[in-house]
């Protein structure tokens, strides 16, 4: 099941960009959980279309139906079936697109795989497959929060106006709403300003510009995580690679930490204080170069990871590319856009964080919290 | 099932560092390919202690078995068992380990999840346990190869001491014997020396350090990859994140192609010469930032993708650390250990890789090729 | 994923009774096949209430719609997600049940996993759901029927009225029409007239009655099952068992062939005469009480099974039970019923077939039809 | 992974009727679970050969060997491996069954398939196989009685000498010495030793017989069971169709039920008395045709099914068949065999019973355990 993620909390997205609408089915959620439309319609609205001058102008409010697996106000344990339907469609912007692959994006490959597309801003491969995502995501954190936990994504970087190292490192946990001050979801305002102005700047040119996320976790108890192969680690790697136009993923001390030694890039145990729970409930680390996650599982320090984002694929600039028969021919970009995909992924990011935890701590309590010898 | 990795073609890995064995079963070969046990053993001795002076010294033939699924010398479709029995086990020498958790080891997060451990050598958290993967990626390669698929990977940096851009860039893809020409496993000869050097300096002064390792795999055809959420690089990304020391992941441009514009990132569509297979078939990319993969499918072009390994965490300097009780205690690192586990990664990141690779393979060909309208 | 079946023609149903609507999704269909709303509209009226006198006179057109997946009417191999909006939802009807648990239904069990029940019609475990099914159903035995395979399950008794041994057992393969041809979907018409007089019967009494479905499956390849676990025949008895109202599965001779010897028993094989097909091709069994099946795998055969379902639980009579609180209580019946599931039950388990032959006819061509050695 | 069964609690057997072993991995067993290889070794005997004079004299020690998952004496939560070498292997024997297909065995399906097949005693499709099933199903069952689960598989008939139906509805919950106090595993005396008349009269007959166990368990608590497709009695008709010789599961009334009219059929709730539990905890079924599971969840009462075992298809008398060209021969049977393979059936019945059960109380506890709101 290629459009299903997570074992035991489990999604299945479908839809495609241009088609009726787009949904996501949950399989596996706990019973008797608060829910309603406006919670998920909160989080729909961060990754909405139009919600900045930054971002794509597309019309779409996104507005979700809850179709299944809640009653009076409740999850039952059943299925919860979600539906957003599309709404400004204007598939006719598109045609240019039908015989010719757009460099970058998966025309191609789709074409190659299975034979056939719908070609229609993207078809399945459009980044607006996300919503399902991102309404599930709703409700995983809604039971995260439940548990103490929470997550925060935010723009660290678009392409070279980065928030200096010293800031980063010394960051508080930020809240939502300095996550939510700025059109770019940068934490830090000044940077922010640099990178909104970056990113009208390549608008204007017709260009787009990449960048980084960062995401931290804080409240995960130690004890998630499957190994050998559903290590928390993988499993957000691979959550984060699932996403559009992400190209790399680092956890903790990532690609820097190899240039340290094993000496300088441990990170040592001290005791808990008295009161900060018995045994080694208190344990903490002095630095936490591991991001979190120590041998696949979580150790009880704050998650953190960055995420790799392309330059937006499509741009208003002419590119060489091939056409259906494989001749070649010039493409220039159409349709609305997002000059830059960071904004709008901060969301995306923390839903599907989100995912990967709660089906964690399901698994985690199915085979150490179930039976006692 | 946690200790499984593919959906098709999946392996289930078993076994402790210090236990009677390690071992592995594949669920899904394709019958009749011809598979001998020295065929194994081969990929084997490529990640087997002592076989160089850079890497642990810990005794052990690692001498395979294949218990089933194999008759008269070709696959049958069953189940294939493989056993590897553990010889040169000193659990004593890990005596000292049984109360203290290593730094930035597995060992607290292990017994916080699971409640105990098997502290000797790591138990079930040793990177012994990647023996049952590289056997299994054996058979996997052996499939691939009948396809004409090629997969070399090989350290391209060990903590700062890295092959030059422009030398990495302008690379042919190494043969088997370029790699193999080194302990180290980079094909830059004059890199190496400076990281066998670098190796056995931090050896001596009890120290460790890490690096990144590049993998290439040349000959995957286009449409290879499960959209949405078992997208090939995802796929990948988890596969890597699931090795022990692995801390990122990134493929094509990675987190270096963020800094660039989309009109700089992107891959324009070259129309193929005649004779180069019609249609589309022909096509390749002028450049190739997307590391053959578009959309999580591959595009036909070179996949390659890099790997950040930190420094290993056995020392042998003094650490301070927390006991069973989560009381304040320094360790000194004991027991055999490898100073960089680079070296002897590269044929596990190959084995990975055809795991994956063969997995896709046949989900592609369950869904696209069997049924034709 | 407890709501989806199939492991690469996977599908997922959700949706209640009196909620919005039902629906399924299905993930890993074939491209290019074509596919109309009609198509699958016409298998959803096999199925639909107030088809005839002697099924539930709830009004619903249930009308399908196609949300994704579909593009300019093939498949495209992306998700394919349907939605059948409830309309004649009278919940008020239920009031009565909130509180009681209707005996021999499902709402004490899912109040003692859930802790919580939509109680309307039975919520999650109304029949409803097998509208989800259906529609999936329709396009693998659209695909099936690409490969000249036929699927037709019909009911073979009612209560104790048979169709006679000696017909059964001379019976040819029906068609779509003689099964259609009368409201009980009992393809020998005599006894077709007396399981109607039956059920018109139990219901003026406010009773109900149970019965058996024969289904047969013509045209399946050997080859065709996955042992040892996801054999041909386990997953079509999980299929059934999956089904409300189903208590019993036999295969070929069933619990009958248990009171044979095995030399009364056994399949002899008879080499094909020639033309049928060189080497093994055309071979045949002399008998067939092996049902199609040997080993759990497809033998070439014609596929047959009985599928045994209960009396309808819902009844007009008065009963004992309980209430939410545990105390003792009377139930009488109300809400619209079938008195009878057979006849409408007939459609959903030649669906449940073709879904499961097709998902078997992929993993069969992924394993063993991927790769030639 | 068609060799594995579960989802949580997940088993995987590998080898051959004539290979070197076999054997099992358990993915996902519950740490700290004390075991040894003695309990394991218990239910093997159960199954072994050689154990009476009505089975197969093969003669096999079946001991068992531990390799992983267990440290000190209890279960780490890592793969459990368990390993059983073959030993009295008389590959010859088998040689005129390399180019002959035996009637109503999985040879020709297996060669259908695969286009190969280990031939010696049936390879994968022996019933030598389901070692790895009882093995991890001691385990299991222990976990269960840890609970207050019993399990208790019976022979109820073989061919038509049958427990009379009077007794069998009167029958107490039988104790493991009764079902093991004769040959036959049938707790009532009179019965087994005309059973056992039965099976020696066939042996000297060169024939065979089959017939039905009935399994019963207590102690399950209501709400197991994952709907609408992971039932609990769909996965139970699952694993028995999973074994080999199986052609038939009813559960409760089975087809005997669908005689009777919905108000005859219904198991009306009645009130616990004072003491037994507060709320619904302490309610019960007056009768209890559903078997225990009502809309694929246990309802509290006692579960029980029939499975239907058809004759051993291996006979010493001579039959039809085809060889390996296709051309028409004729072949007797040879190699060691069980005249009825119920005697030893039983354990491995009682084995899957617990492995879907303990698989389904970890998925319960997984969605409805962890989070409490």
């Amino acid at each position: 099941m290629p459009n299903s993620f997570g074992k035991v909390f489990a999604i299945s997205t479908w839809g495609e960009s241009h088609g009726a609408g787009v949904g996501v089915v949950i399989d596996g959620c706990p019973p008797l959980l608060p829910v309603t439309a406006e919670e998920i319609q909160a989080e729909l609205d961060r990754r909405r279309p139009g919600q900045s001058d930054i971002v794509t102008p597309r019309k779409e409010a996104d507005a979700v139906e809850i179709l299944s697996g809640v009653f009076e106000g409740r999850t039952t344990g059943a299925p919860i079936a979600m539906l957003v339907r599309n709404a400004d469609q204007r598939p006719g912007a598109y045609d240019g697109m039908r015989g010719k692959f757009r460099p970058s994006h998966a025309d191609f490959a789709y074409q190659a795989k299975f034979g056939v597309r719908d070609h229609r801003g993207g078809g399945r491969s459009s980044a607006r497959e996300t919503i399902g995502r991102v309404a599930a995501g709703a409700i995983a954190k809604k039971i995260l929060a439940s548990k103490g936990v929470a997550i925060r994504a935010f723009v660290t970087r678009v392409q070279d106006i980065a928030v200096p190292e010293n800031v980063l490192a010394g960051l508080e946990f930020p809240s939502l709403a300095e996550v939510e001050a700025n059109a770019v979801r940068c934490p830090h305002g000044e940077t922010a300003a640099a990178m909104i102005g970056r990113i009208r700047e390549v608008r204007a040119a017709g260009d787009s510009v990449g960048g980084v996320i960062r995401c931290r976790v804080r409240g995960v108890p130690a004890g998630l995580g499957e190994p050998v192969f559903d290590r928390l680690d993988a499993d957000l790697a691979k959550a984060m690679l699932s996403l559009p136009a992400v190209k790399g993923f680092e956890i903790g001390s990532g690609f820097a930490g190899t240039l340290l030694r094993g000496s300088q890039h441990n990170d040592a145990w001290i005791a808990g204080a008295p009161g900060e729970g018995g045994g080694i409930a208190g344990a903490r680390t002095a630095s936490n170069r591991s991001g979190g996650v120590q041998g696949g599982i979580s150790n009880g320090q704050e998650i953190y990871f960055n995420v790799a984002f392309k330059p937006t694929a499509t741009i208003m600039l002419p590119q060489q590319t091939v056409d259906a028969r494989g001749a070649q021919t010039e493409l220039t970009g159409s349709g609305r856009h997002d000059p830059c995909v960071l904004p709008r992924a901060a969301p995306i990011v923390e839903a599907m964080t989100a995912l990967v935890l709660v089906d964690h701590w399901m698994r985690q309590n199915a085979q150490c919290g179930t039976f006692v010898f």
